[in-house]
């Protein structure tokens, strides 16, 4: 957990400027999500962003624990989000380590992060996870209409994943030449940024 | 080396009509490429599709041997490319071998296919690979205005990068419910196609 107020951090100012002036575009809260297979080859996929967790630099993700994601972070808990904003034409590399709030993790007050996460999902976001089991065989259409899920408390396959950024690198592709910057997070927990060659 | 003509592949064709379907957008050509770093955490960067190699489903990317990318695919030849694109709302999940193409690989015809992409770069793509090294500390400004690099013949750190592919996640987003299906190959390089759920 990170004790310190987020926007403190400069790479949380740049990463709330691209994000405001990539609002109209639906696809500017879809970043990739890198993580670790257990052969130890690497997976990747487009996850969208569901804000940070409460005062923390925490990125909240939502996934469903029959994916192979939820496997994939219990065995290897890190994972690199690259987010690359079509608008402001700037990227953020994102490494962190990633945390699963399942149902049975025992901390209460990310159970309520959970379950604040799932009230905040549209309807169809939350049918999702009573839709058949992903990656399996396609079930008949009409498994794809089940009655809607409760939409205050979640089912118990759905998981809120945390990812708790330890370094951060932006690339501005407009610049002359690019900028870049690299943020680090220290073993006190604050920030050291350089500017970096792109 | 896929020896099959590409087009053959279900994957092959989808993916020429998202790219068609998209063209309009540069970000279109854009995706996200996963690996793993030695540590065995996963690294995740925007890259640029520069086409496939002749008739085999091998992706052309480029990268500079002075990049960390680099040392990540000798250490881990594995990556796995996500390929969002925004227009028609599907994603490609593109898992393959990596092929590294620098200065001194063997192959006579690799180098040729070295030579020939670095002839079809914009000369301002062309000119990064003579500015300073990139992830140092930021140089001198007049640093990034070098003598522009041989348009012919490629310096020694560039590289041609190939991703081989050997499972493709097509998901469209667009259906009711959404669409999704796996391509595998298997080990007599035929490909087999499933439709399974989102």
């Amino acid at each position: 957990m990170n004790p310190e107020p987020g926007l403190q951090c400069n790479w949380r100012s740049s990463l709330a400027r691209a994000i405001h002036h990539n609002r109209k575009e639906a696809h500017g809260r879809y970043f990739q999500l890198a993580t670790v297979k257990p052969d130890g080859r690497p997976a990747n996929r487009t996850v969208v962003f569901r804000g940070f967790l409460d005062d923390t630099n925490q990125l909240k993700i939502i996934t469903d624990a029959r994916n192979q994601k939820y496997q994939q972070i219990l065995h290897q808990p890190w994972g690199e989000a690259c987010w690359y904003f079509t608008v402001t034409r700037e990227q953020f590399r994102i490494e962190g380590e990633l945390t699963v709030i399942d149902v049975n993790h025992p901390d209460d007050k990310l159970q309520l992060a959970r379950n604040s996460t799932w009230r905040e999902l549209s309807d169809n976001a939350r049918l999702q996870f009573v839709w058949p089991h992903p990656g399996e065989n396609r079930a008949n259409p009409e498994e794809f209409s089940p009655p809607p899920p409760d939409a205050v408390n979640p089912p118990a396959n759905f998981c809120l994943l945390l990812l708790d950024p330890v370094q951060v690198d932006h690339l501005e592709l407009r610049g002359e030449p690019q900028n870049r910057w690299l943020y680090e997070r220290d073993e006190d927990l604050t920030w050291t940024t350089i500017s970096v060659n792109p």
